[in-house]
């Protein structure tokens, strides 16, 4: 669990969370579902719980029956804000030496599906699998994320805040980022500026800098920053609400080194620009990864983009809808979700331009609002 | 991933790990391990990779079958640092597309049984089951956990140098935990600290005040802190080189308020004693419980000790083995746990007391120094 105080949501908006993921799973075919610890459960009772070795689940059933939160006895307090009566959801507790996963078979009945959060461990997929010998074991996801990926008024404007709070660590890098320091040292003044800007902790910290910012998945290094060289700097963690930033932007240290920066950025700063336009309701989701992608393939890049244009987010960094080619789910208002081109020349430097963007009613709005072109710092 | 550089391990170590672990399934019935991203994966290649969405998985036959690294090509650069190589280890990398369980059921001809990591998401979990149907699916954590939980030299100094950093910050106390300020205002101070003293990140940060106190699990709460508060601290999180810190201490704000303080802490001291010094090769871990219970119960607060004396820790914050009743596991050299008796007093205070100790050849090392005697904090 964080280390800040739980902040309690409306029992209504839960309730209403927890009605519709009811119906999803009876639309399914799917008599229950079995949420564990993690960002589903937040999403649904307002607490994510941290439980990692002891079963916790929420029994959701698809019909009236009523869901139950089976938890550790010890654990219990970490639920006690959850509005438990309010939701209708009855806490069950457990102690050592009983069986949780009997006790869920038993409130189940004989269910034929039962769908099992992603994200839960093996630990307790496979007893659940024993105790539910007759069920058909499923996945949760596409349940659940059909309903988180469409967010609410509240969850926006939880983005919003998430995507000032990173903002501010972008616009002060050029506090850290300097020659002759490595990657690692800027990487730590960054987790510190995330923690101090309200985040719970720095989810990621990727300092990329020359030829590690031609690998868009390189983390930090050792390596020393040069002057002449190009950084891309991907960062983003939760805030005490659990809603994540996410936002990238590249940097030169001094003068860029290369003749090359200028012209290439510039066409990732178009990319960038046409796939943010390019999103408003209705409107496919590879839809967007192919504005991106047109620019930069019509320029001769496009070998170089060599990853999707972007992912939902919310309670998680990477979430559905993602924007991908082949994706051809029509966005709707409230879907919240990165767009963030790169170009990434091997051996040699890489540039990253990411946005969390939100569909409106009629359009996009982008929460994050840093400047687009390539910041180049004094060195 | 983390947000440091790569911590290289000796590839022969690495060699004999990945050896033992074969040598273990193969007593075991076991005809491979599929271990997941995650402190399992970190053991035995030295990396515990980060993937959240996509397959990432170590296949490890029992035989003489090559093993391999099964890995999303974008995701691959992160394991550059894996001596894989040395170690024996096909990487094999795969792209949006291809089926990956597909990929490893085919390497595994008709396996009997195979084991996932116990910490292997139901994402993919089930898409195993379904391209190793014929097999039966087992739980890799019997297995991996006999060898984690004997820790060599090079991991004894690792947790010596986790519990020094905390150390260092439970030393910083008095400087944050004041009247007047609330519980997660003082957790915040104490999370920089962590950071600052060379942990990746804090992993959990327990400030329990007065009531809160006399629940274990308590986290952190708007609670303001009052003077004559008895305070629980219970801090700790990951080194760069992944093993963990973990210690408690509890604080007294000023006089403690209530008058029988003195006389019960003093009841919970010589329990912590007591169960360090019982702490030898031979003693089963059921007796460092019984040693930290018996001043307790005798003291008349055996109800108010409400759960197990410790935990293993390692790689992960709790990890075999588990200093509880019931666990007749004798104790080797080499382990590590937490010896942590509580007293839990409902509605008014309690106090903790937590070392990480490790066995020796003929005794005990606790590897947290800090004083155990209640500390009065100026106010």
């Amino acid at each position: 669990m964080s280390s800040r105080p739980p902040q309690t949501l409306d029992p209504a908006t839960l309730r209403a969370r927890l009605d519709r993921a009811r119906a999803a799973s009876a639309a399914a075919g799917t008599d229950a579902l079995l949420i564990a610890p993690g960002s589903d459960l937040r999403y649904l009772i307002g607490e994510a719980g941290g439980s990692l070795e002891r079963l916790t689940a929420l029994v959701l059933p698809a019909g009236d029956e009523a869901p139950a939160l089976v938890v550790p006895k010890l654990e219990a307090p970490g639920y006690a804000h959850v509005p438990a009566g309010e939701l209708g959801v009855e806490v069950v507790t457990w102690v050592d030496g009983e069986d949780p996963y009997r006790m869920v078979a038993d409130r189940l009945g004989k269910p034929r599906r039962v769908a099992v959060s992603d994200n839960t461990a093996a630990r307790h997929v496979l007893p659940f699998r024993a105790a539910l010998g007759d069920a058909e074991q499923t996945l949760a996801g596409p349940i659940v994320r059909e309903l988180r990926m469409r967010k609410d008024a509240a969850e926006i404007e939880a983005l919003r805040r998430a995507g000032a709070a990173i903002d501010r660590v972008h616009a002060r890098m050029g506090e850290w980022l300097r020659p002759g320091r490595t990657e690692a040292e800027v990487a730590d003044d960054i987790t510190a500026a995330i923690v101090a800007e309200g985040h719970t902790h720095a989810d990621f910290v990727i300092v990329g800098s020359g030829p590690n910012g031609a690998s868009p998945h390189h983390d930090v290094s050792g390596r020393v920053i040069e002057r002449g060289d190009i950084v891309v700097i991907d960062i983003g963690g939760p805030l005490p609400d659990g809603y994540n930033s996410d936002s990238t932007r590249t940097y030169a240290v001094g003068e860029p080194r290369d003749a090359d920066v200028a012209e290439t950025y510039a066409v990732l700063e178009r990319a960038q620009r046409a796939a943010v336009a390019a999103v408003r309701p209705g409107v496919g989701a590879q839809d967007v990864d192919a504005a991106a992608r047109e620019p930069i393939t019509e320029a001769g890049f496009g070998e170089f983009f060599i990853h999707r244009t972007g992912h939902g987010i919310g309670l998680d960094v990477h979430e559905e809808p993602y924007i991908v080619g082949g994706n051809d789910l029509p966005l709707e208002p409230g879907m919240a979700f990165s767009v963030e081109p790169g170009i990434y020349l091997p051996g040699r430097w890489g540039a990253r331009i990411e946005d969390i963007v939100v569909v409106t009613e009629d359009g996009v709005e982008a929460l994050n609002t840093r400047p687009h072109e390539l910041v180049v710092l004094e060195s």
